[in-house]
């Protein structure tokens, strides 16, 4: 988590440090704008009017390159060093070589081969840590220790990476705000980013997050009014969803501006995933068919609405891809 | 087969009948643009610098889409009858009822299930043929027969569906021009618009088609300087390509346009699609792999080029689309 507090301008008070238009100028000519699809049908069975909006295109195949271009675009370290098993390490690795910085992602040995060999064909090094014995956070901080020129990066715990989430918001609400938007939920840097946008572009659509129900400690936490934290990283398919708990810029910015959560059971996920798959020829990841499914879960809420769902990345192993369409 | 036959201007003699540029204005208004892709991890592994243009989100999930749409807007016809087992079905009987005509496809009885709804989804009727006692172009000369209103409609011998898929030619030149197009032939109806809206533009870039080495009747018939006919319906994958023969307008328009034919292994069109579901995280039909199998199949001749590989459809059925996934 890095120390950035929010500024002070003496004559109007505080300054918000998460700047959605200057983001935007500085990451929307470096990424691939977001890819809207429709289909008659999916409406038909979803029983809304649903519009997706896709990063499955985005470079690293998920939106996370947005929030990692964004740190790396503002830091002044020559070494980026954070922990991910997926899409972040992917992402942050690509960034620094875009911007001329060294990076080291600390991943479980266990990780998908192809998960690993996404991160080091960007040139990052990966730093494999027994998780049976060490903590990803432990080494990440033993490696801080032994690195003197490397910066920590949250997935999501930032507000640099929360303006660079804005991003998205800000390319879908261009498009036609719509009655309310759906985004998936991990450790809330994507719907936070989403709610900052609609915020700053003084947007009426409702922002509505959707948390597996295996891994509902951000519903919890909302319920709560303080962050409730998952005991074990959860067993969902969504991956990306697996996060303890929301970061707390996520949290102060998620418990004032956003509509609510559904809590997506596991096989509205696999049936969404196959809806897209069926009628918008998308491939996305089981994280990414989140915000579809929270449509399929409660379809009562949504019904005869605009909805855009937000569809965070794509990338998914064959094997687990192929099992999930066939069954 | 339409009968439709090139015009004559007195003053100027024979005018094209493909009209790229009025096709153009016409069509792309109503039709997606093309999806514009790119990846380094895909260019590693074709050894060249490919650039994809996805047809998999076009209006009921193919190019066809375009070619059924110029047809359809030009008809007079109050009927639209074709047969097809595939993409083209689906696509005329949208584009039908967005221009409010009738439409009618004849479907062999055995047609998977997906395609049969597909067409019916439009509000088209299916006819059903069993093709082991009727062949399908018989059963539709006794429907057009039947029909006095019904004009049939050829899904590639006809000028105005070469000029609806020349739009897709023209959109994919004017991102840039690479050294070369390389584009699925079946019927040759994608491939001669293609080669229409190059030699429209002028560009200086070679047509290459990606013909499956199981179904090369095109490959042979620019070989021998005259249309050859498969003698059966091939058992190729890409059974958008499993036409026996290619159209007279589309033959005459290739064999002087097309710099060549690759005849593509079957186990190239896998790797293709396993490759595009990991670099671009794009889920493609076996046809619409074949111009990246094209490449994989012969790499010294794109090598080090700069090639845009069209995608021409998505739709495949998920039991297929999983088993080669993990094959």
């Amino acid at each position: 988590v890095s120390d950035r507090e929010a500024p002070w301008d003496h004559e109007t008070g505080p300054v918000d440090p998460i700047d959605v238009e200057g983001s935007a100028r500085l990451i929307r000519p470096q990424v691939r704008p977001t890819t809207l699809l429709a289909s008659e049908a999916l409406d038909a069975a979803l029983g809304s009017e649903v519009r997706i909006a896709s990063e499955t295109f985005q470079h690293t195949g998920s939106f996370k390159y947005r929030a990692a271009l964004s740190v790396a675009l503002a830091s002044n370290a020559s070494h980026l060093l954070a922990a991910s098993s997926g899409n972040f390490g992917a992402a942050l690795a690509l960034a620094a070589k875009r911007t001329g910085k060294r990076c080291t992602i600390v991943m479980p040995a266990q990780s998908a081969r192809v998960k690993i060999d996404a991160v080091r064909s960007h040139g990052a090094t990966v730093d494999l840590v027994d998780t049976s014995k060490t903590s990803r956070l432990d080494r990440v901080e033993q490696l801080r220790s032994e690195l003197a020129d490397a910066q920590v990066i949250s997935a999501y715990d930032d507000f640099l990476v929360i303006a660079g989430n804005a991003t998205l918001g800000v390319e879908v609400l261009e498009a036609g705000v719509p009655d309310c938007v759906v985004v998936p939920v991990g450790g809330g840097g994507l719907s936070s980013g989403i709610v900052k946008a609609r915020d700053h572009l003084r947007a009426v659509t409702e922002v509505i997050g959707a948390e597996p129900a295996l891994a509902n400690d951000a519903a919890r936490s909302l319920r709560a009014g303080v962050i409730c934290r998952d005991e074990h990283e959860s067993a969902t398919l969504c991956d990306g969803a697996r996060t303890l708990a929301l970061g707390q810029r996520n949290f102060s910015i998620l418990r004032r501006g956003l509509g609510g959560i559904v809590e997506v059971p596991e096989d509205a996920v696999i049936r969404a995933l196959q809806l897209l798959y069926l009628h918008c020829n998308l491939k996305v990841e089981p994280t990414g068919a989140l915000a579809v499914a929270a449509v399929l879960a409660e379809p009562a809420r949504f019904a005869q609405k605009r909805v855009t769902c937000i569809v965070s990345g794509g990338n998914v192993d064959p094997a687990l891809y192929a099992r999930l369409l066939t069954q």
